[in-house]
């Protein structure tokens, strides 16, 4: 096997990526070296690259995964597979592949029982960590080794991941909207298809209509839920909410009553985008007896999440997602079939489109709230 | 229709009934008189009553749903129907019953979805607060009304309940066992059937091993999962809890780390028994990714429950319920089944039988957490 001292084998190729190098800083743009891939390993030329909150939190040195550095952040793309290594059957050069978050290695106890989205085996928690299944990662500047967020790494030219992160999908949906499927989209669809089981003529409350939250509204519609009340802080989401299928909006204030004004006793589901504990325990409250919350997205560390436990004793139920719970061979493909189909809105996602150069005025658009999704998009 | 004046109907009856006049205070057995019942209703002759721990709530004033005295506490109960009201059809004189604790309605949004544990139908929304479905209760001592513990009242020979909470059973199973399963047996086993869906092969947690956890502990080996770990701080319950089928015992310390001992990552499951807050979150920490909690019986008022929001990240889920959230007609006939069948034991339940009189001496054995169950029975 060749490429795996760095940066001097034949095999491997210089690239431009944006690196964190300092919690807080802004991202440097610079050249990275990119080995070749290794066995079940395939290189993709990156397309497209959403910016997502976590990015921002891992920028911020609030991610408990990103402890080294420098990182190559950015975690939402798709692309085009360049190169793959021995042993890959899935995929081949110049197909259209969006990069899963998550390589489900089929074969541990989760993934046997049929709970992919919780796979435990050793390529799946070494990615998690930024690295390959060996240990090692296929990056490096100069002499540093460099290690792509959660085994991706997408604000970059080009990623090295696992076979199984790779879903191939047909050539006729453009890259930068199949980008925003892999975390922002299934995330939040998931969290209503998959985590949550929202049912048909179900009340849902979605707290937080950002770039994930629009795609719980998606989520809720597709479930065939008939009250979907959106919640935020800024007016100009609530708007966006109504495009995306919200039945009712509510500047968040008192949401317990704000809700229950709408539906009496409260919602049937609830869904928190914030990452913000007071504002998911709120979202608790406003179910009724026999509710599911669900708190949809990292969460902020430090602040413990306080529920009186007389809520919970009336049958009520609070989950957490991991991207929507989702496996990505299945739910991928579901998705790109729904968005052909025009039951799911990809492009009213995308509020702006820039080029790596720009990569920090798309974080603090994120940032700022103004956006829905900024999507990083490549020659 | 006669029987709607207190006392003064022929059709009235005088029977002993253990009556809360203060909180905090000894229950006291006295007369009380019973009204025939009503279109819908059924008197049934208590054979005999279990000593829960929700009793002891109300006794000490943390009920929410007690704030009417005097008060007959009592909801665990069978025994044998005495007179049916006009339009009764599911149960004739001398059946052997079930009280179960929810009558649903059967019309109700939650029950025609499936959800009768949530039935929220008028006559069960007034059962709750010790009602009858018309407002008015069939209980009165002298000049004042008494109403019944969530519209049961079995610390009495006699109670008057709605013709939807009177499961009808064979005659061949003794009373005093059958009346366990109408409480502290459906919550248990309810609790890893209907709440949290055990998979054969899981690992439980079951922390606090009374009458309600033991049968926690008979639900998983149902269930079929194959590691029961059972956690207190009583050595002699975990004795108990092992006769039940647990597989582990663990006195109560550091609960992640004593279950992650046993099984590698924590629990698939754990339900917290105690209805103390701090204990369900450590449970609740005890349990892997993808981990389900249940709390298992009311909790103490007051205290919130604290959750570091990382943990619920990692796809972990918290479920409250309520006496197992039982279909009665559904699962408290499957309880006598498996009775039947020797794969549950009810006997082994019962720690002691004393008569009405005796039912402060039951009470305080409750409350010393030195039994399983008292059960009160009637001759």
């Amino acid at each position: 096997m060749t490429g795996s001292s760095k940066g001097s084998s034949a095999s491997a190729t210089v690239m431009r990526a944006a690196l964190l190098r300092g919690f807080g800083a802004p991202l440097e743009v610079a050249e990275v070296t990119v080995e070749a891939p290794r066995a079940g390993e395939v290189l993709v030329a990156v397309a497209a690259s959403g910016v997502c909150g976590s990015d921002l939190k891992a920028i911020d040195g609030k991610s408990p995964v990103v402890s080294h550095l420098p990182c190559v952040l950015g975690h939402e793309s798709a692309g085009v597979v360049e190169q793959v290594g021995p042993g890959v059957t899935a995929v081949k050069p110049g197909d259209h592949v969006i990069v899963a978050m998550n390589g489900p290695c089929g074969r541990c106890r989760n993934c046997a029982r049929g709970n992919a989205h919780l796979c435990s085996g050793r390529s799946r928690m070494s990615a998690i960590m930024g690295l390959m299944g060996d240990g090692t990662t296929r990056l490096s500047a100069g002499d540093e080794t460099v290690r792509p967020y959660i085994g991706i790494g997408s604000f970059a030219e080009k990623v090295v991941v696992g076979e199984a992160m790779c879903v191939k999908v047909a050539k006729d949906v453009p890259l930068d909207l199949l980008a925003l499927t892999a975390c922002g989209v299934v995330t939040g669809v998931g969290a209503v298809l998959n985590t949550a089981r929202v049912e048909p003529g179900s009340s849902v409350l979605v707290v937080g209509a950002g770039g994930v939250g629009l795609n719980v509204i998606q989520g809720a519609v597709l479930a065939g839920a008939t009250t979907i009340i959106a919640a935020d802080i800024a007016p100009a989401k609530l708007e966006l909410a109504e495009r995306f299928g919200a039945t009712h909006t509510v500047l968040s204030d008192d949401l317990p009553k704000q809700v229950g004004d709408i539906v009496r006793g409260g919602a049937d589901y609830a869904f928190d985008v914030t990452g913000i504990a007071e504002v998911l325990a709120k979202a608790f409250a406003a179910t009724q007896p026999g509710g599911t919350t669900v708190m949809v997205g990292s969460p902020a560390a430090g602040k413990n999440l306080e529920i009186p436990p007389g809520l919970l004793f009336g049958s009520r139920r609070l989950m957490g997602t991991q991207g929507g719970d989702a496996t990505p061979a299945r739910d991928l493909p579901l998705l790109v079939d729904l968005y052909r189909r025009g039951r799911l809105d990809l492009e009213g996602l995308v509020s702006e489109r820039v080029p790596l150069d720009a990569v920090n005025d798309a974080v603090a658009h994120v940032r700022s709230g103004a956006v829905a999704r900024s999507v990083i998009v490549f020659d």
